[in-house]
This record gives structure tokens, sequence and C-alpha cells, in this order.
């Protein structure tokens, strides 16, 4: 599908060819980020089956009460519809004469290079640069080159903040207060509809002719949800037009607006904005490559011995583990698809302790360390769940999103073909290794890091308390589920037997192979559960002799002397 | 733009050419209706730009606490997505041979016929047909004809119920229950978030080979608020594929579903399309001909002196009449933009009095009856709206919606140039003129139609309600408000000054010129106002002296004898 590596050297994925076909898959694999907010790398231009995306970690909202909580798709600023001559600029129509779409990931830097003769005749050259700042979290910024080939030509860009965009259909958001300020600046602050977090969402234009700042007037619109300016430029030919577009995200849910008023974050955003027109799309793009040299590639400069492709197979994952993490706020953790898209909802599962937790233990504890704290400031959620399950102690959530949330996997997905209904999602009831999941990742945090602050502060806590949930979750029946499909409702029912050994048993769960659902006694669910418990008992008894002090603490809150 | 007109004379509208550039045309003046809910007729396949939209008359609702009530996009159920040979169909690319697009508002079908040939060099003929059924109220369907001209090819097409669909991204439906029964036929029953309107929306296909039936399989999908199937067929050259799509759409807010509960509407929707689907695309088009025939071209038969175009436009006007009128249900009214599309949000104005009922009146009475009881059933929301206002009797909103919503007009629209903030509307406020627009329309229909019944129950007392309100508005002093920009805060500002002149005024409203807002004493406003109350004196007397039944009951309600 035109992917091509041989720039994997210079650290670079390209695409070398534009298939309408698979538009998705640049828009993931070359998605940008700065674990604050992750931005979809959908083209500048709209296509049919494009997905256009700007999700800010933590924002969860609930479309509405029969849906679980997810990341809200974010007002878009990256689609700017072009018009050449009075034609519209897509790679759809017209003759192609190159394509290339490039991310850099030594600098985070999206790049497109086209050249394109309109169904007019008319030939034009485009480049499209792209960041989103890991210097400045609530930044991006798009620049754009135009160039005439074959003549003048008469360029208008139509290009502001679209709020109608939606999650798969969902809207999250109220239509906000719009407002221009200064005939330039836009600003929409919409709200999110359960949440109630207010986003303010702000975006200016520079034009430039052969690097020299032009005035281009605007014609400005606010319609439902959106605010955007038609820019009219004429352009000679070999003279290049230069857009560039600044952009800044922020909500009140923010860890560095805590405290701020909403006409506080209006003015911080406008002065983000006035403060990046001033130091420019090329400067801003190196400060922020800065950034990843500093915090990346120099620190953690893993080399893998075998090809070009190899070592730039490291660095691509490393790439996408910085893009992803929520270095600066432990609110908040990983979701199953990151930020480059809308699946999985930004929920976190028990990827970040087995996948992803490894990487950042050896590479940087600090951000390890604020998964880790996510996971002891979300116990109110973990005890929700096991309450309502009948269950003590701290049973987590299988899909995991606001601290509070607990549970919030979706209770169906896509067709059973057989009933025609929709199939049941098991996960979210009967997939209970996460707890143990959660736990052991605590275990390994501490034996890598030796971090006894965060053990004192959380781990021995969250161990001991997800150790109560197993406790209390042992059976003393062997029961075992069978699904069968009733013929005269056509629903599929559940029926038990049962048996008793004298043994404990943990029946109907879903182990790490979801594909078999209601098993009794997995083998890694029972594993981890007995490492839980023992883990448990191992601490209680080393903190009882060794630090009377946290012990008593513990057992006060946990009664942690019922259990011995 | 590819408008043709030298079909006028066999009532066809016609489109010779496609123009990517202004879909939005030929969607709207070819949209298809009947009076139940409209269709926008945009094609089968997608475009970027397209509006696809479903509405149902009279149901509607809040997207959110900050919006005002309108009708929602009713999950789409016309995007066909066919490919050929593995490429998608679409005008945008390919080379298109021949392409008309045609609405016959005789038999109110809409029909496209195109020969393109797709970027791999294969050459189709597809004619899609479309109608929605003036017999069957809930019910519309769709056939497409594909032959392949220049070998034989594989087609995919796609489709289903796409709740995806949003009001310009404001989402008005939960994502509903989704079945698919006996493997074939498809169910989706969303409910709006505010009004909690339950729909049902069902589809099934049916394939033909040169008109034997096929058995196609099925490859079933659902996603989020979407399910729907993919089918692939192999076709010949010069052989024919058909595929009929038959579709229907109840809510338990129709007047026929009244007492019916949620599982049977689901079964009556599922009864309907097996019937659909055993009468077939070409007899269901025939029947609802035939209604229009005898509902609207043999009882109004107008002839216009003139030429060809003149006489085609006067139909094309009746057509649309019929279209967007609901004769069914005299609980709702005429949208603005009828039921081809969102703007002005299915909400009627003055225009139902002024522009629309005159024609309903002369030609249809039992329609024009309708829409007035609508008014009478909605005083209500105009009780509601004088007290809000501080005054006494029926003030009828600017933009009406449902029965009990009230005034519904948007407080604010696009923006103001100058303060960079959106435009505050203003209509929904002062422009009060429809108050007595609204009486007017009563005694207008009862001059022309003689409908004494409808006075007697109806007609009076919004007469003198209307006339009561007239009374309150009524000021002794008279009022000039300025408007002026506060160059401090850059906001505009009222200021007022006031004289006494012992005469009585109405200050501070729009009349028919909505360009002048804040004006006292115009004339359309206050000569109507003054006649609405001498209308209502004149009755008054004439009750009392020839009614005493009527006027006691009247007198009781509306205490008149306080006002004469």
């Amino acid at each position: 599908m035109g992917m091509d590596y041989s720039k994997a050297k210079d650290w670079i994925l390209r695409e070398d060819s534009y298939d309408h076909n698979h538009l998705g898959k640049t828009e993931a694999i070359m998605a940008l980020g700065n674990g604050y907010m992750g931005l979809r790398s959908a083209a500048e231009e709209q296509y049919l089956g494009e997905t256009r995306n700007l999700l800010v970690n933590g924002t969860f909202n609930k479309a509405d009460d029969t849906a679980v909580t997810e990341l809200p798709n974010v007002p878009d600023m990256t689609n700017i519809d072009i018009r050449i001559n009075g034609e519209r600029f897509t790679l759809d129509q017209g003759e192609i004469e190159s394509y290339t779409k490039e991310l850099n990931i030594r600098t985070a830097e999206l790049k497109r290079e086209i050249v394109w003769t309109s169904p007019l005749g008319d030939k034009v050259k485009l480049t499209f640069y792209r960041i989103v700042s890991l210097k400045r979290l609530h930044d991006f910024a798009i620049r754009i080159e135009l160039t005439p080939l074959s003549g003048d030509v008469s360029v208008e860009m139509s290009s502001g903040i679209n709020g109608q965009v939606t999650n798969t259909g969902a809207q999250h958001f109220t239509d906000g207060d719009k407002r221009l300020y200064d005939g330039v600046y836009m600003q929409f602050v919409p709200v999110t509809t359960q949440s109630g977090i207010t986003f303010v969402v702000s975006t200016c234009h520079q034009f430039m002719k052969d690097d020299k700042e032009i005035d281009v007037p605007i014609e400005i619109y606010m319609k439902l949800r959106k605010i955007y300016g038609i820019f009219n430029v004429d352009v000679k030919q070999d003279e290049t037009l230069v857009m560039e577009k600044y952009c800044d995200v922020y909500t009140d849910r923010d860890i560095d607006m805590n405290g701020k008023s909403q006409e506080e974050m209006q003015s911080i955003a406008l002065t983000e904005l006035k403060d990046m027109e001033t130091i420019g799309y090329h400067a801003l793009a190196e400060e922020s490559a800065e950034e990843w040299k500093e915090e990346v590639w120099d620190p953690v400069p893993i080399t893998i011995e075998g090809n070009d492709y190899d070592q730039f197979a490291i660095r691509f994952a490393q790439y996408h583990m910085r893009v992803m993490v929520p270095a600066h706020d432990s609110r908040m953790n990983i979701g199953a698809k990151s930020l480059t898209g809308e699946g999985y909802k930004g929920h976190c599962f028990w990827d970040t302790e087995i996948f992803l937790l490894p990487y950042y233990m050896f590479t940087q504890p600090k951000v390890a360390r604020r998964l880790e704290e996510y996971r002891y400031l979300s116990l109110p959620g973990a005890h929700a769940k096991a309450a309502a399950n009948g269950y003590s102690g701290a049973m987590y959530p299988w899909e995991s999103a606001w601290l509070d949330d607990g549970e919030v996997t979706p209770e169906f997905l896509d067709v059973d073909v057989v009933t025609g209904r929709p199939n049941k999602v098991w996960t979210g009831f009967i997939e209970q290794h996460i707890t143990s999941d959660v736990a052991f990742g605590v275990w390994q945090y501490y034996m890598i890091t030796g971090d006894q602050d965060y053990m004192d502060k959380c781990g021995y806590e969250l161990i001991f308390d997800t150790a109560r949930f197993w406790v209390s979750r042992l059976e003393t029946k062997c029961r075992q589920i069978k699904e069968t499909l009733d013929p005269e409702t056509n629903e599929i029912v559940l029926t038990e037997t049962d048996t008793e050994d004298g043994l404990y048993h943990i029946c109907d769960v879903v182990g790490p192979d979801e594909y078999k659902e209601h098993k009794t006694d997995n083998a890694f669910t029972n594993y981890m559960a007995v490492w839980n418990i023992k883990t448990a008992i191992q601490y209680y008894e080393d903190l009882k002799a060794g630090h009377p002090k946290i012990f008593e603490r513990l057992n006060e809150r946990l009664q942690l002397d019922q259990y011995y």
C-alpha cells in the first residue's frame, strides 16, 4: 500500500503513493502527539472515509445515558480546503505528478509534498508541514507552501475551527461560545455535555509570500459549532505562498489550568497563539524537535543490531511510546489505541502493566511512576466495581477511564450472526485478571526502580486492597458455565452445573484468550490471584515486622489483621 | 449549473451534468416526501459536501440545554456504496459518459441514469430510482440497475442503516437497539435524547438478475449507531443486476402508532417491509403515483397560460406544497424549509398563514384546517411566551415547533464582524406581528371556507386570545431604541429615549423587513394589531348577540367582558 522504508536510516516513515481506500493507515501510524493531546494525521483537504481526530487525554465524557465514557473528538483545526482557480484541491481528481507523505520520527514532524495538476490544468506544488509541540503541550501548528508551476493562479483557502465533528456520530459538546478577536484570532469554547469540561480551542493564520508576511483579508463565518475564514490570494507562477496556522487547546481539567477561570484560560490561549505567531512555524518545529532529542533520543538511545528497518522499528515504537504517554499528569493513563483514534475510546487496559510499563520503568522511571500513580488514584473506581459486584477490596475495571468512573467497558459490540442480536461484551464483567495485573505492575515497578516512596504511599496499599478482592472472589463450589442457543426464543442462554470438592475456585471468567468466555479456573487468572494474595501476605509480614507505622496506617484502613 | 427544462412538458425536472460544487441544489429541489417524512435527494454513493437528510415531521428534539428544538436527522438508508471490481463508484473519478438526474413531479419519482467508466476501465450503466410513497406514509424504496458494458465485473454493495448522521454535528439519538431478523431484515431503534421519541427504522434488500430474484449472501456488521450488510455479486457483460431496497420509519409520536407498544411498532415495521418486498419497487412506485393523481393532480388541475416552463413551475410548486404538508396530523405544521433539509430546524413561521395557507384553503380545505388546528393546539406555547414576557393572552412564537414548545427561535446566528461576537437573533424576542398573522390566517380561512365548525371550536377563541395579547402589549410611552457600539468593551449597547403623547404605541419590534431591528410603531405590526383587536371586538358583539352559548364558554375562559 505504498509504504516506503527506503529512508528508514534517516528516521523517516514514508508513503509514496496516495490510496483513497486506505486513508486510515497513515492517519494512525503517522499520528502526532505529546501525551497531552494526540492528533491523527488526516490530510488538510477532506476525503471521504477519512477520520479526523484530535483527542486530549483524560477529558472523558458520556455521550448519553446508554453510552460509556470516551475521549471526545475535539473541534478540528487541521481541515484546510484549498481551491486553485476555483477548483477544489483533492487527490481524487486531476493528475498527481508526485506524492509523498512522511513522518520524521526524530523531529516528530509530518510532511506531505505533492505536485498536482487540477482538472482545469493548473499545476501547483504543495508542501504541508505539521507538528504537535512536545515543548508546548497545548500547541500544534501547520505550514502550507503553495507554488504555481504552470501560470498565475488565484488561491482560496477555507480554514478555522470545526466543532461539527463527532465520535462516530456521538456529539460530546454543546455548541459553545465563538469569538473573533482583533479580526483574526478565532476562539471556540464548547463544554462536554455530561462531564462538564470546558475546552478553549483557538487558532489564527499568517500568510507570507517568499517568506515576507503579507496581509490577506479574512471573510469570517460563524455557523453552528463552527467558526472559519475564507482567504483569497493571487499567486504568480513560481512565487511561493505560505500559510501558517497556529492552534492551541486548553481545558479546565488540565493540571496547569487548575484554579484558572474560563476568562483566564481564554486569555492564556490567545497569548499563546500570539507567541506562536511571533516565533513562526519552523522555529516552533525546531524547539519541539530539540525537546524530543532531550527527552527521548539522547536519554534512551536504543541500538538494534540488524538492518536499517529493524533500527527504525524500535525508534518508531519509542516515538509512539512518547506520543501516547501522559507524562505530565498522573490522573490519566494510556488508551489502548493511544491517542491516534477513537478505537477503545481512550480507555486503558492491562496493556499498560503488561506491555508498556517495562519500557518506561527501564528508561523513564518518572513516567512509569505516573502510570502507577494513576492506578492508585483510581482505587475509588475499583472499590465501586467490587461493591457493585458484591465483593470486597479493589476490583479494577477491565477498561478504565477517569479516576472514579469505575468499569467503562461497553456492554455490546458488533453482531452475533446466529441470533441477529448485538454481541454481549463479557470482558467488563468477567475478565477479572486485570486486578492482579495491576498489582503485578506495582510490584514489577518496585522491583526495577526500587521506588520505596511510591510503595510507602501507594504500592503496599494497592497490593493489599487487590488481594482483599481476590479473597472475597474465591468460591467453594466449582461452577461450570455453558452457552446454548434457545431455539424457541433465538437467544443465547447460560446454564450452570456445580460440584464441591473442598477446594477454592474462580469460576466464570475470561482469561487472556478473549475468545473463550465463561471459563472456570483459568490458569492465568488463578495463578495471578494466588500470586497477588501471596505477595500481600509477604508484605503484610515484612511491614508488620519492619515498618510498623506504615503497617498501622494500612491495617487501620484495610483491616488487614482480619485476613491473616 | 446543468439544469435542463427541455422536458418540462413531461413534468420532468432534469439536471444534465454532475457538478460537485453544487450538490445541495438538486438534493433540495428534487427532494421527495409525503408530509409525514421528507427525504433529501442526495446520491446513493457518498460525496464530500453532500447533505443527507431524512426528517419526520413533528419529531422535535433538543440536542442539549443550550440548543433549540429541531427535527432530528433520522438514520440514513439512502447511502449505498458500490464497488466495481473493487473500485469505488464515484462521479469524482473515472469517466462520465452520460449523466442525468431527474425528478418526475407527476409520479414523484427520482431517477438517475449514468454511464461511467471506472479508473480501472470498467464501463457500467447505472440507473437509480427512488420514491417516498404517498400511499404508505412510512415507506420509501430505492431500485438500482447495474449493467456492465465492457466485460464481466464483480460488484460489491454496502448498504444498511446509518445512525452516525447528525444535524450539522448535533446528535439527537441514543445508540439504539440493533437487530437482524431472519438474516436479512435490519432494524434500528434509537430514541431522541431529550424528547424521548422512539424511532423504528427498518430496511431490507432484494437482488435480481434480468428481473429474476437471486440469492446474494449478506455479510452483516453492527457498529456504533450502524447496521449494514456487504453484498458481493458477479455480473456478466450486458446482464442487469437489480437491487431493490425497502425502507420504513415509524415513531411512537405518529398518530397512527398511538397506544402501540415498541414491540408492536417493531413488528408492524417488519410486516410492512415484507409487504413492500412482495409488491416490488415498480408497483410501489405506481400506487404512489396513482395517489398523487387522486390527491393532487386530478382535484387541483391548475393550468397556466404561458409556455411549458410556466406550466411546469406551477406544478413544481404544487409538488412541493404536497411534499411538505402534514395532511395526516394537525399536531404539526410546515417548516420554513419544508422537509428538504435542516435549515430553519423544521420550525414554522408566519409563512404558513401568509404564503402557504391560501393555496390549501382554495384547493384542499381539509388540509388547510389541519394547519389552522395546529395553531389552536399550540395555544399553550403562546400562553407560555406571553406570560414569560409579562403579557396576557396568546403571544405566538416567531418560530414554532411542537405544540407546547413555545418560542424556539435560536438566540444567536453567524458573526457580527464589528464586535467579533455572534449576532443576536432578535426575531424570537421582538418580531411580534406573528401573533396577528396567525389570527389573520384563521379569519382568512373562515372567510374562504366558511368552516363554522372550526370557528366555533377554535377560531373565535384564538382571535380573542391574540387580541388580549395586543391589549396587554400596548405602551403609553413612545420609546425609541438606538444601537451603539461601546468602544471600551467592543459590545453593542441599546439605549432608549421616551416621550409621552397620550397615544398608544408598540415599541421595539422587528417588522416584516428583518434588516431593521428595534423599530417603534412599525406600520405592518401596528396595523395588524389594530385589525386583530377590531376583529375580536366585532366577533365579541356578534357572538354575544347571536351565539350566547359559545360566547358564554369563551367569556368564562377569557374574561372577555373585562375588555369591552
